[in-house]
């Protein structure tokens, strides 16, 4: 996605030890413009999978998710990581490392909101480690409902998220590779 | 807005205590087309104040102030309650009383992201008590911006947050009122 690369290189800032700050278009100030691109193209991408549900974990995933899920013409359903008071009829959790907050974070969806038939489409911003995307797709086993794609804004291809995902043996796309961050760097990959 | 008010007779659930839940299209499970429409209409409500940023907090707050956002042209910025690692040229800090996890919660926005000259619109998916609305205001005043107005979904009048805000002295727009929740009822005002 040409207009992505060009956005990460004027706007990105490389902070060392693999961190890209987005923060001005992606996940704290958000282009709303921007974003329907992202989820029209990654809704063409999966287009063919007759998804019945967008799946992400939030917060920085809800943009993204949204809008394919817009363009999808499906529901999003988002993970908790916090039981909010109205979650009273029970879910199915799991948990995750937090790359940001240096420990174990759970992930809770409403066992209302994911059924067997469902197909499921897992979206967030960055595939990095792939550990909070893997917990999703736990979560949407345990569900009885089936996964059928991983779509995400950004790959960080060095930190091993799509080779942990690969078992789950279903399509991973990724709107840019981000392929090395070394030394200040941004280099994409193809 | 009337479809608002039969979705919320249709899928929603007084648990009591104030509590309405509707996680099966605003804040958990989100329809996306519904919630296009949600920011359209708070967009046209707005649409005379030159609006330069939508404001919101994480978390349910995202997805009406998107597309609220959208409809209006204008950048979203979604105050923090953790501090993400790409936080790091400051930010402006307020605090406000969580009502589902029942301590103070602080709210951040970096200061790259609300500049004096900007005129901001604050969106939220409830107005109850008004006090994390009444953080976000207190930011916007910190970074010099000017507020222009706020606008939510679901406005629950007997918990007072309009009251709270009144001293802002600006429009405050509320799709629909609720004033009453009492022994099991969802009663809507004008």
């Amino acid at each position: 996605m040409q207009v992505l690369k060009e956005r990460i290189l004027k706007e990105g800032k490389n902070l060392g030890g693999g961190i890209l700050k987005v923060d001005s278009f992606i996940n704290h100030q958000v282009d709303p413009q921007f974003m329907m691109e992202v989820g029209r193209e990654l809704a063409r991408r999966f287009a063919h999978l007759e998804i019945t549900k967008v799946l992400t974990a939030e917060i920085s995933g809800i943009a993204p998710a949204l809008t394919t899920a817009l363009a999808l013409g499906v529901p999003l359903v988002y993970a908790r990581k916090t039981r909010p008071i109205t979650m009273v009829d029970g879910a199915y959790r799991e948990v995750a490392p937090s790359h940001t907050k240096g420990k174990m974070v759970e992930l809770m969806v409403s066992v209302e909101f994911l059924k067997p038939g469902d197909k499921v489409l897992i979206v967030d911003d960055f595939l990095a480690t792939g550990q909070t995307i893997d917990a999703l797709a736990r979560i949407v086993k345990m569900s009885g409902a089936t996964l059928v794609g991983i779509g995400t804004v950004i790959e960080k291809t060095f930190e091993g998220g799509r080779e942990r995902l690969q078992y789950l043996n279903v399509p991973i796309e990724s709107l840019v590779k981000i392929t090395d961050m070394a030394d200040g760097r941004i280099v994409f990959g193809e």
